[in-house]
């Protein structure tokens, strides 16, 4: 099968599974001739693009029935991606879904990082700090920042501990980075979300 | 000793032992002729009152060096109150926190149950949902809302199963009912912070 052109269309930027990153508001159609397969959560560029010829959008290949109907697109690709574990998605919100024998067992949704920093400072402005990714989250901390940092990450981490029962945690998004050094024996993945959507094409041909 | 007057004075209200409760915006010193033992994470009356006879406040009886500089009087009092436990104040934010034979073995912030709901709607209008009180927490979530409900609750208390250790959990403040069905062998105290005042008032006489 040729390299087919994929694209994750989020409310801020087009991303192309060549590495290009357009914004939408810098997006223009005509710069794109070939075919390409996409997935959106943006709704106006959805519906955009449907007019376009040279544009699949891979939602109608989708089985919901496996999954949600609200569950965005984009997560659903993700864990699609996965054949057995549990799958962080660490963007501006993150989900943490449970995949077992490519079946999705349910997930869930927390705040990301930054929407959680900004959730504090909302709180109260003596909560305004920013994390200590340096924390050491075996000891209950004894300063604001170390406790604003554990509150943030700790108790997600715990969860994924609980819920796992010795799969294999795959990380991915934005934050994968920060977050990776934090959770032992997670594998980080790049762009998890292309894995997904070349199933969804391969199962499809 | 007789029962002393209490009080605790947050942002948006000054709370009685007696029951009473007046915003701030409609308190007037004059109303109240009787010592009051009072403490005040609201600035502006903590300086206010500083002026008056009457309005002691308990904030130079707490030796800071068990707790740490920065941490809400409030939280210290709740902490005061405990012996051994794991202590839940569920307000505005959620603070945890860990005593072991009348030490403060340190303790972490997480948001508020309102604070975590605003903080979803404000990653996207589609995370915009009223929690699911009656969520069962042992199943991976299968619908918008749960995921949300699981995702805002199961890690708070995925993490204190893991750091109770066999210790007693307490829960106080004004989230604790709605936390309480979710905690199995939780204990509410309401008031808590009443309690560690006395304590502490206790310790100086």
């Amino acid at each position: 099968m040729k390299n087919q052109l994929l694209c994750d269309i989020g409310n801020t930027n087009f991303s192309f599974s060549d590495g290009k990153k357009i914004s939408v508001q810098d997006f223009d159609i005509s710069s794109i001739d070939e075919t390409v397969y996409y997935i959106s959560v943006n709704q106006y560029w959805e519906k955009r693009l449907s007019m376009e010829e040279n544009w699949i959008n891979l939602r109608s290949f989708v089985d919901f029935d496996q999954y949600y109907k609200s569950m965005g697109i984009d997560r659903i690709m993700v864990c699609k991606a996965i054949q057995d574990g549990i799958v962080i998605d660490a963007g501006s919100a993150v989900t943490v879904d449970r995949i077992v024998n490519s079946k999705h067992e349910g997930g869930y949704i927390y705040p990301g990082l930054s929407a959680m920093a900004k959730c504090f400072k909302d709180i109260s402005p003596a909560l305004d700090v920013s994390f200590n990714f340096d924390i050491d989250l075996d000891r209950m901390p004894k300063n604001t920042r170390d406790a604003l940092t554990y509150g943030a990450i700790a108790p997600l981490l715990s969860n994924i501990r609980e819920i796992c029962k010795d799969l294999p945690v795959y990380i991915t998004g934005g934050d994968a980075e920060k977050l990776l050094p934090l959770i032992p024996d997670a594998i980080i993945e790049h762009a998890l979300v292309f894995k997904g959507m070349k199933k969804i094409l391969q199962g499809r041909t």
